[in-house]
């Protein structure tokens, strides 16, 4: 794991920024939060009207929601949404009664096996109303009346998306997507968001090969809404990396494209082998977060997915303790790094080819050896050097020099800028 | 192994049945065979003349034997064909002498290693005659004369073998195929025998998609006849099985085709494998059954071969102790039994195309989640369904998604019938 | 390890004979080493003007030496080229003077590591001059002036290399080569020389399928020069080895060809795995003899090379350590004897096309079969005849049939010439 970085704690405080706000599929809560992503990177904010046809779906009812609470026949909430925003059943209708507990248990929601936790639910496509609360609490209630009211409301509206985009020398798009629909949940999916933010903002600084196309958007309906809006832009779509549940301390897992020898596939395995991280590369399957909608069989773009614990692999996904505390500050820290190498590395992966490919050209000849004198890692210098050669013949690209020859992708680099000043090589 | 079925006991009881019958490439024992097997299942029987070019060779005579023995000069037969039909060279011809035993022991053949055992041996076309006994046998007869008589006859006739067909939904074939060429033994062949008239009884009950010929005939002789008088059918045979060997305790082996990754061999190694039976895989050879035939390069069929142990892996093989007491009525309904499961994933393994491929499709919508309500694999089904959509691409089929998934196959065809009937994939 | 054979000690005599001349890439030293492989073989010499364009190389102006020396203040040499050519810097340019020790040191080379060694040094193209010594010789010279003096020249000539032919029944070539460029090293490349030389007497007694042609050669700037000046018979090259450090007692080393499936990659792979020696298989690097010249991608040839102890993996490595002592017989037949096996299988290594590919032909109706009668191996050339019936394809070489059966390659060979012999395949 990277040190400690002033950049883990920045992050982790734009976690506990974004954490408590009462996000859903759609509504209020999207747009606040894409308001304090904007402070760190301009946005350009899309709003989807209710029943615009996108694919095989329908843009939803905006759901919006200002209290949402149970309480006992004294009048106090023993259920409150002004406490956490994962009280509320996601998506409920408006509920304004009063009721026996043995009636109300029907739309209360908890975890037997966790019983101090409150769980993570939404009805988004059935109407249904609901609470989610911790076991003990309901443990707690005594039999009895009690008032639920649900201030929600479902109207018309729009499915709010955002995007924001690093200019590159070359029109061909790098995407990066984050789900921004989960409420109070930390890892799930804040952490992510900060990671693709803080991504966004060091991209900027070095002006990159590629263009990269950061999209923050509800998860499922989010994706594909966004994949309806851009469809003559898939084409320029060559990569593309989908962050989710980017913050916990566990090891990183990337998650392979559907097509599994993606170059964004290779490009990962190649970092997190060769940075000797912990670390666990996985095939795709078709569920999990957005990969599902940029690699379903009519895109199939070359789209991975990096978490650290997996989709659905830790006792505190989808519940109250995925919170900022479940988020370490070394975790986002490592994960960025992560990126960083990770683009690095796709952004120079150019294939060249050898403008002097009959027997080895006379290197010393034109000062490539003298260049190297002294440098202690002359030797290296000049195997890459060798190697990027003997392997550009128009089929292999840096990568492929970097994990055939065993040297850093860095060196191998390094090695082809060379050769492309001494005209010996040409992209 | 599986559980002892009455199938196991009622194979058992045939190859019982069949056993005894003096068969060879040609003559009356082949037709007794076919006789009793047409009790069980319809069968078409072809006689072919002798003298009749297929392929690369000649149908030869047809040999017949009424009698045969070695008497001592008590008039005792010491060595006697009515006592078991592979007390006589096979193909021997006709012989009436009497010899000193010195002589006779030309014509003597044993196992001196197994000298309780029977071999068996035949010479089909280099003329010869010849009796097969007991070491011990042998150790007991004094010196001196000894009547020998072969009554057989070598003449003009005809070569005997048979088909039954099951009618699928498309004419594309699926051939089963076992000799039934040897005399007294029970494992090689009437075990194979067996499981495959079962097999096409349980195959006449299902409407199977593929047509489904089984083919009853002389091991390689047989085989070439047929391949020589079904030129025209050939391009319709898409898979096929040898069953031979198909009864003993032994582990099941499978022996792949010679193209090693014909539909057929991914199709037993992944029944094999996911039964957890234990098992081996073998890769193909050109000798053993009649794949040899039927995966000669000209033909390179799909064509596998399904055995417990081996062609000639274990010591009782082509001797007296291969009979009905060595094979067993669980091995031949745990043969039936893998036939059933594999037939039953090739003839479902089809490729769809998904309609719907941008995106994932609204399951929702279309009522195919609630069509799961409570039951226990729901989610299972839910998982089948997203991967046949993921790998309905008209290059991968339920196999492959079986395969890829994890899940069983049944869950993946279940899966695949439901989006058929949603209109979301098609064949 | 083969056994010791006059052979090893002939080709011992041949590297201790060649071993004292003052190779360098060119010279008279180059040509007093063809001169004496000339005795052994006929060699075609050629020489190539300095100036000449080779490549991307200019063949280099010719270096010749008569003497070298360090002396002391009485007049005794310290350091004496006469005792060992590895005492001068290859390529110094010619100097007569008299400095101090302190002023000298800067041309002087020693290994501090192995003080009883001498290091073996050049400067091709950068000019230079200096002396190579034992660090034990350095730590024994009083301060003081040195006379120095190398009597050298370097002026316009000839780069000098030699090629010697054995024809086969085809035009195709193998190519076999080893570099002639080292002064008194006798592992590198004296013995690759030597082993080189028999070789080419050996298959010139055979008549062999392809053209061999043996290339003896400077290191890279000879590689560079011949392939420059034979651009029309490289598509004539189909196979070739480059044989370098060949007579150490280490275990052998393949380094594949560049492209890893080349013919000659699987014919030495073959014939070390199935000879059950001790050997390594390497992957190519762009680095070490001159395969690197050979397999540079615009030619981009079948060419391996085999070493025992692989370059620049042993102490003795370019130091005076590498004599003929480090040398030993045995190993230099054991290099030869896979040699003289891998070509034998590489020369048969033809694809055959079965002319009866539907069934199996009746092998016994030709007399395949009882050609074999009584020979101990009657089974394993039964099997074989069956292998290359079934793989003769027109896609399979018999090297395939020999990996696929397990059977030697001999046999299988020899069942090919069976079946070629009675008209059932051709080649």
């Amino acid at each position: 794991m990277a040190p400690v970085t002033g950049l883990g704690e920045e992050m982790h405080a734009l976690v506990e920024r974004l954490y408590p706000l009462c996000r859903s599929i759609t509504g209020d809560g999207v747009r606040a939060t894409l308001d304090i992503v904007g402070e760190y990177v301009p946005l350009q904010v899309h709003e989807v009207p209710t029943g615009t046809q996108v694919l095989d779906w329908t843009v939803p009812q905006e759901w919006n929601i200002r209290d949402a609470y149970v309480a006992d026949a004294a009048g106090n909430r023993v259920v409150d949404f002004t406490a956490s925003s994962l009280h509320v059943l996601g998506y409920s209708v408006p509920v304004a009664a009063t009721m026996p507990l043995s009636e109300l248990r029907g739309h209360l929601h908890t975890l037997p096996d966790h019983p101090a936790w409150v769980p993570y639910r939404t009805s988004y496509y059935a109407p249904d109303w609901g609470f989610c609360l911790s076991q003990e609490t309901l443990d707690g209630l005594p039999d009895g009346d009690y008032e639920v009211r649900i201030d929600s409301t479902l109207a018309d509206g729009h499915l709010t998306y955002a995007e924001h985009v690093v200019p590159g020398q070359v029109a061909d798009e790098v995407i990066v997507s984050c789900h921004v629909c989960h409420p109070a949940l930390a890892n799930d999916n804040m952490a992510g968001v900060a990671v693709a933010t803080y991504l966004a903002r060091e991209l900027a600084e070095r002006s990159p090969y590629y263009t990269y196309r950061f999209i923050y958007a509800p998860g499922t309906i989010g994706a594909i809404t966004w994949l309806a809006r851009n469809a003559e832009r898939i084409e320029r779509v060559k990569h593309g990396l989908v962050l989710a549940c980017a913050g916990d301390r566990g090891r990183l897992t990337y998650k392979q494209s559907r097509r599994g020898d993606a170059e964004i596939d290779r490009v990962l395995r190649h970092v997190l082998r060769t940075s000797e991280r912990p670390h666990d590369v996985v095939e795709f399957t078709p569920y999990g977060y957005d990969e599902r909608q940029y690699c379903s069989p009519g895109f199939d773009l070359g789209v991975g997915s990096l978490s650290r614990t997996p989709y659905a692999g830790y006792p505190e996904y989808h519940t109250s303790a995925d919170n900022p505390d479940f988020v370490s500050p070394e975790a986002l820290a490592d994960t960025l790094a992560v990126c960083r190498e990770a683009f690095a590395v796709l952004d120079r992966n150019r294939r060249y080819v050898n403008l002097s490919p009959y027997g080895e050209p006379q290197l010393g000849r034109r000062g490539l050896y003298e260049s190297l004198g002294g440098r202690s890692d002359a030797k290296q210098a000049q195997m890459a050097m060798l190697w990027v050669l003997s392997l550009s013949d128009g089929e292999h690209g840096l990568l492929d020099v970097a994990e055939r020859s065993g040297l850093p992708f860095d060196a191998v680099a390094a090695a082809a800028d060379a050769l492309c000043g001494a005209g010996l090589i040409k992209a």
